[in-house]
């Protein structure tokens, strides 16, 4: 079965991420439909962006990603759906999928996008405020139910992008920033592992904090210790071992971090 | 595969959600199980009622709704199953289908209610205090594997109603009040899009504000402006664009809302 | 089709939940995955384990019971699975199946558990932060496919232990403590219904609270009232009618409960 994997802002409290789970059934029941997350900040668009690329890798070939976090809903924003590489994405185009597409473009991968303009592939009265509802989620099933991207809409060659923070090198090494909070309090960067000297001999820098070389894991150090390390997508993060680095140095994302580079 | 749709008022820590699933997969493997939400402020039929009305008929034919809100359990209240149109329902009588069957009247759809009283569709321990594992949700996996509604229960026709909020006819317009508060901080009336002239003309006042004219949708104003217009179900809402009217205006479900109507 | 359920700390913002279940299905497609829950208080390996003995036997045999609370993440914690009765589990050896299985030995049941040092079964990239994408959801999803738990890594007979609290004996009565606090406010202590005598006479004091005797259910007082009672898996447990005992006595897990038995 094909799987849908759903991104939105909504919260899960008013029913919403279920209905767009009952429109996608009602067109195509065979499906497997994961939730991503729904708590992503209102209207944020660069945190689904980051969320969504280090996540849709781990789904197998053929996956639908829909991602509505939307603030131009019922504007004249486009909704698009995408082929890049083997998945496809459905998302309204405001630079929610610039992060895929370079990375479908530095793999040379095959890239296919179309302006989802076909009303017969919407639900039958479209609402100004839920295009998640009414155009998006059926536009997920119509594609798992086998419609070609070709078929639902007109291709499109000039996608929305927005910028994303990247380090910037520095006489020293980098200078980046906190680009992600997670659950646990754990702070990312936007520094990743090809960035930096194998084995990294650094020095991070974060609000009051200033941590000697980088740990493997949060186990090599005592519960309370601030530790650097790689993250599970290869970024290098900062994190208290049990406990919120977020917390402890009360910072927020777009905080600056800066990354000594000492390997001799 | 038949679809079943949870809510209650569970929350999504303790493990009683899943509990549901596993028991309701023991008995039919073969359903598709959808969150609707957990959510649902505690004890509150009138919450679960509005997000239920507003979310069931987005599924197809056949779903079975599970609504758990249950301030009543192991009391002598009954445990209902309910198939309204080309739905069903199981859910404990204490007026929490209520819209659904106003609608389902309303449509001239046929109905039949059943008190779940036969122990064989029970689990065979029923606590006292969880009847969404041992009634709920066996009766709602019972009927999903083909066991018709009038097996499962005694038929009744008094199932419990609740009193919701209507707006009021005024000199002026209407008088409404909050009904919901979502995820975002958006503010639902009690008045629907069939109440207000068209083009509807008027001046809402909530809290401290007064919004004057509506729009179709939020991209209309800038960021952080009071909105008024119909959300994805035709209820008159207010928002603030990109941000929370229920935060800016300090508002709480029951609130009163004035809509003065100024059509010529 | 087989169900594995998820129990982690991860919360569901990160988009983590999504991507062990992206990993399962890349592997076997053909399983049906049900959350238990994401929010388990960071590392808390003892909430876990609670939660997952209290909901695991109402799923069915062959069920794969998958727990990620793993505070040693990366260091020399065995990763392991494990086979008690006819269910299966997958977990960091850090004591979190505790009760899993003794509850196994208890009832006499066949126990096999084994290390997973197969890199053949786990993804080919191991991140030393994320077990959960990299091992154990690999685990479960070749137990599901059919590989036998034999083939998938080492016996072993030690499995770390961990203590519970459980309810002293003391001249009057016993002596127990809040062992978890679920949504709604409600407090679970130690104390089961086969501890007390039946009808069970007693008094109930814990923080301000006195009180006297049991009831069956929360209707039988008025709202606001503070009940004991048995929950739904006979845990002693207090409650406030409609209310949360927890805010109403500001009590946290491990504050003490005595339970005087009045029976003559």
């Amino acid at each position: 079965m094909t799987v849908i994997t759903l991104m939105t802002d909504f919260g899960i409290k008013d029913g919403n991420v279920g209905v767009m789970k009952g429109v996608i059934r009602g067109i195509e029941p065979e499906v497997d439909i994961v939730d991503l997350s729904h708590l992503i900040s209102p209207q944020n668009i660069q945190e689904a962006a980051l969320i969504l690329s280090r996540s849709a890798p781990y789904f197998q070939d053929g996956s639908i990603h829909v991602v509505v976090v939307d603030p131009g809903v019922g504007t004249s924003r486009r909704p698009l759906a995408a082929r890049l590489g083997y998945q496809y994405f459905v998302a309204p185009d405001n630079g929610v999928l610039t992060l895929m597409l370079e990375n479908a473009e530095k793999q040379n991968w095959p890239i296919q996008i179309v302006h989802l303009d076909r009303p017969e592939f919407w639900r039958p009265q479209v609402s100004h405020v839920f295009h998640g509802r009414d155009i998006f989620a059926p536009a997920a099933a119509w594609l798992a139910s086998g419609i070609s991207i070709e078929q639902m809409g007109t291709p499109i060659s000039n996608p929305v992008r927005i910028a994303f923070p990247r380090p910037t090198l520095t006489a020293t090494g980098f200078r980046s920033e906190v680009v992600h909070i997670d659950h646990f309090g754990n702070l990312s960067t936007s520094v990743r592992r090809e960035d930096l000297g194998e084995p990294p001999q650094v020095v991070v820098r974060l609000g009051k904090a200033e941590i000697h070389g980088l740990v493997q894991t949060f186990g090599e150090r005592p519960p309370g210790a601030l530790v650097a390390l790689y993250g599970s997508t290869d970024y290098l993060i900062v994190c208290k071992v049990n406990g919120s680095a977020a917390a402890e140095l009360g910072v927020k994302v777009g905080d600056p971090v800066e990354v000594l580079v000492t390997n001799p």
